[in-house]
């Protein structure tokens, strides 16, 4: 990550306690049994994420830099290793719905001692120095990330349960950690989300031209991620994005025209995956022909209507590029969208770009084991600008890269057009 | 089933009481978390076991037999259906470890309405009738069938864990409900398994001719499923069987004179399977070249050495069948064996045979939808014969046809000498 | 193979040149081009049979037996074994339709090396010996076998181009080699194969009892295959066989009667089978709605009408029988078969039993290379019996045990009724 | 494709003769047999090319814009259709090598009646207009594009064989058609392809700004495909190139390091593939420990000894990148390539760059069913810039983008290194 004004200790320890907890408070709505499922291999059990969050901290900070540091258990290094080849053997990505052991009282225990090696070593007296500190703000960002992971995945184990029940069933008395209505509400956070009404057609002009994008470091900058940097100066030609994301009913029109069936407007890649899929629709929404607009779909919340006028959501690369193609528009390209980033009503959605996931031009991957964290997925893979409800309060930015192949949509995933100017 | 001198009610409710116990039983001892999991399309969850074997009771008696009887959620069938098309929609086999709902509590709550509807049931006036009282004790049958199979899957489970942990480490107090070091030693039950020692290379003979081979109905005649009927002569030739199962020593002698490298021991579909195996050795070995003798194995006690004479276990067919081609021996027919059994040590392993899983001459399946119970799968399986330290008390006899697919192992399976007289 | 008769060497001579001379004539009718594809990997290339036939002769016989012999090309041994481990490494079975090399002149010349090594053999003063002449007779049966399979592959190679032409449609002055009216017709060589008529519904009853089936060593035995010896006693209940063979319209009644879409006829792997399969009918059938009876079908006389009397052909096990529980019947045993063959109209079609391919009791397998000619396939597979009219003349017999798994259906595979009696 | 200088119809006809003259000429060395298979799914039959180059020309302007003309044969379109869903349906892709019909007779034929009815077209008095003018310079783009496909396709075929034939081994009075020596040498055609020597270490510096990429229209600018338009200008950092490709000695050296051993120098997915390839080198080497330097490959001339200092080739982006890491450079933009074109000595490989495959800003495809040709493919595959020695005379420019998937590798791919300046 970028050089950034770092926290003093008191105020990290304040921060690391707020973060952590959030972690369990998000699964503490849910029956234990909810906490093992992968239901396919892209999800992971939000027993592993407990595990593996703290795992980061424990591998990439304690062991290495705490002296007397006693690790919690050293034969489960390879359980809740996700993918640091550095870091030694690991279970592989699709079996970790198979682990029953360590049970979540032992994971919730590895978590304690972790934190109170943490806690430990931020009261002590010891100068921490920037690599550590660094490292600790990684580990929280990390855990943030995951946070958001946690909740995508965890929808995608309800969601796929023949029972579909709704996030917190179970434990009618235990406060949801998040704002569940944000995710199909126009608004959200801070941030002006004013989705559909008459503003849906407000279209906003760039003359093109360098502008820069990236993460600046400076004293008041701020965390980044490697892949945030450096700022650079990047020529555009003259686009329009619009303020407002694709919603809910410009969606269903784009079926109801037909738009599944044109190969026209598809990749080729995209219309053999259309021809493959089990039903055209986003992920989580259901047919019933007898209910307008003839799905349904499902939430957090349980299954409930379609609100035309939220932003649709769950869509792959292949759906939101082919949208844009039958409406006689385009996605845009990341640059564009954070040029024009402070106008944008941003933040309901992560929204797929044109722009493939590659290095910035000079890029430079972190130092030692966290090299890993970004840099060998830069292929294969399209950009993602904005955040979603389920990104934690605090961890959305302007310069934020996320990244997923095109196919995948269990992801809080929308559609922003673009056109030129 | 064929029909059988029926217990009266009320000790048909002492044994359905004793039988549901054991089940609830069998779980008692593991962690909640490893109810779960499902490490491969053949192993079930211990979770789904509890529920399907409640569903059985409840979709072929309550729902249809019982008057009055309530459907505890009937959304629940298609989870808890496991093969059954008369029956309806159903979940696929191997997402069964995706369902997180019902919960464990759901489930056993499940379990206390179903155990009191047929209380209820057995404990009224009525007269139940010969078709409920068979199909009372098919359900206890089964229930016994899914034992065995609760206690194979869960040695799955825990076996695959990286942490390879023991049935019983998480509960220390909990008394285990089965006797565990019949695993692994030569005797068992009212059986005399002695294996190894002087009588290793004990044969008996027999000098073929007609014999008669299943069950026979009668008013003493006791349980049997449909596939062991009728009871019919077949025209043998002599043999031999030996006494006493193939032993681990017996075995690693196999490894140790190349038997996984030859080809000219196996079946083409055998030499196949050994190609691709990741090692050559039965189900839960495991390789430790400083240890005598080289291998160690996953039992439910955890880890632990493998004992020279106890019976060698977790063979697929194709290497039941190797072996005996490399010892100069075959497998036995399954009416060979059932006509020498009374002089066999068995009941430490399900036996492989030579023998084909078809209908016996004159077969007719059960009525109704019990139909589908044993006859759709009378093709591309083998019979296995004898029982396990795994099948419950009660549930072994000379007539009982288990089958499975030559390349599983995961049950504990045993190799049985046979040759010309 | 069993004892028999020998030919004489003058003899023999003159049968080798005619058996090889009906593989060369069987290739003539087509054009070069379709001597060469594999659309699946069961179907080998017929340039491939050309080759492996003539290897058979060369590693089992000239190369070890015949001082003085040169191999024609020991670089081809790898592309012309087919599954002989004893002979070393071989390119896998899927890939023969990626040999472009050596040329169809190549193989053709080596064909011609290898009939000039036999015939300076066969006419020298030598005596051959038993062993030498059995492997001859071996490797002429052998080429009978391939020349059947060359048929059925050619039929599935050109019935599987999307122009589906006819064979010999490229070279129309070259006279077939095969009857090909026989396809379709009942009636076949000096089998009375009387199908359809009023004769449709006569069956044929056994008393059952101890019946002798497999292959008598004798001076006037003839030859066998090792699978159908020793000959041996069997005990049977009493039963019927049809005298014909099901007919096109008997299967039509069971489509139209919704027999594909009731799950009651069919084992539970054949029932998985029909729900992935592209077409709910025989293989080779085309749906054409306007045209009665609803279905044509591809023969190597191009696409024709179905004709109702003539027996249904191309059925995989499941569907044979499917189709009899369907009819209140069942399929024969392959012992019932032997027992009443000489009352039977055989000889259109292999039919389906309902015996797994097992080892007779006592059966020994050939010795040397040749042991892996049947033994090692003695499992998964079904047993068939009868001949169909791509079987070269004087290669079928009573005793014949062909087999192949239950999916597979390029073979003419037919149905004959069978009941208790 | 951009406008350009068309030319007049006389010129056209002796062009469209030329180019269609090569295409069977490429063929004319080769064993009829070498026409038909389809080793792996993304390789062709030759067969195939030389059918789908003429259903180019029918199907795109014939059939549509010549009165009179008659289709060869309607049935042929959906067996040479190769990717156009508006010109309906077609085999599937990994069939192609299945087709033994129409015969190669029958696909000469073929071309033989497109080239009459092209010829007398062009000679007519008609004036063709723009637009054909415009779809048959196309055509022969086309045709040349497939005749690169055809030769690296016919490599792949020749050397999958076992027997690792050599191009013209079976007619060697036929004269090569192409200049094979070109393969593993380092010139090229007009291009200064000096490779290795003391120039191996020649950089080329640019001081980056702004630059214009891409086909300019204009009188002279002779033709480009669609995707190499528009022109555009693109802000790039300082940057430096080397004049000379990577070397089979540099890459040796890779190799000799651990290059293939060592994660780090690895994108994931890369990681992931080097992990299942059964041998860690470029396509066609095989290992030979004692003859120096441990290998040699198959070539269109057979299998040589590795030249040290010619241009490595068959690797995979994977491969490209992580030599690069390794050797602490990384791989061009496409725009870096593009603008330092002039100075580089290119032709010899397709260079693999570091640019996704997106469309140009602005991007228009073709009209008509034209847009199918490249724009669906703007997805998961990378950029390569250059050319190499199968590239036909004259359709190399400094402007052409080709696109491949990461793992594929049966090009004439490789490798030029890049770095900041």
């Amino acid at each position: 990550m970028a050089a950034c004004a770092m926290s003093t200790p008191p105020d990290l320890l304040a921060r690391y306690r707020r973060i952590r907890e959030r972690t369990r408070a998000l699964c503490a709505p849910l029956a234990p049994e909810d906490l093992l499922p992968q239901p396919v291999p892209e999800v992971s059990p939000p027993k592993w994420h407990l595990g593996h969050t703290s795992w980061f901290f424990e591998a990439m900070l304690l062991a290495p830099q705490r002296s007397g540091y006693r690790v919690f258990d050293p034969r489960w290094a390879p359980l809740f290793n996700s993918y640091y080849e550095s870091q030694g053997a690991r279970v592989e990505r699709g079996a970790r719905g198979h682990l029953s052991r360590p049970t979540l009282a032992q994971v919730q225990a590895y978590r304690a001692h972790v934190d109170a090696a943490m806690r430990d070593w931020l009261m002590g007296a010891e100068d921490l120095g920037a690599e550590v500190l660094a490292l600790i703000e990684l580990g929280l960002q990390h855990e943030q990330q995951h946070q958001e992971l946690l909740l995508t995945d965890l929808k995608h184990i309800l969601g796929s349960q023949p029972l579909a029940p709704a996030y917190g069933d179970t434990r009618p008395g235990v406060p949801l950690p998040i704002a569940l209505p944000a995710e199909h509400a126009p608004q959200r956070g801070g941030q002006q989300v004013v989705q559909g009404g008459p503003a849906a057609s407000e279209w906003l002009s760039h003359a093109g031209g360098v502008v820069e994008i990236g993460h600046a470091p400076g004293p008041d900058a701020g965390f980044a991620f490697d892949n945030e940097t450096p700022r650079h100066a990047v020529l555009l030609a003259p686009f329009a994005l619009r303020r407002q994301l694709v919603t809910n009913a410009e969606y269903l029109a784009f079926m109801a025209d037909g738009g599944y069936e044109d190969f026209r407007h598809w990749h080729a890649e995209g219309w053999d995956w259309v021809r493959q899929l089990p039903q055209r629709a986003p992920l989580y929404w259901r047919h019933e022909p007898q209910a307008a607009p003839g799905w349904r779909h499902y939430t957090l919340q349980g299954e409930c209507a379609l609100e035309p006028e939220a932003p649709v959501s769950h869509v792959s690369f292949y759906e939101a590029s082919a949208f844009c193609h039958w409406a006689g528009w385009r996605l845009p390209l990341e640059a564009e969208w954070e040029a024009l980033s402070p106008q944008l009503a941003w933040g309901a959605r992560w929204e797929w770009t044109a722009s493939a996931y590659s290095p910035y031009p000079g890029f430079a991957p972190l130092a030692g084991a966290a090299a890993e964290y970004n840099s060998k997925f830069m292929l294969s893979q399209m950009v993602l600008r904005g955040a979603s409800f389920a990104t934690p309060p605090g961890h959305a930015r302007r310069t934020y890269r996320n990244f997923f192949h095109p196919p995948l949509r269990w992801q809080y995933t929308g559609i922003r057009p673009a056109r030129g100017a």
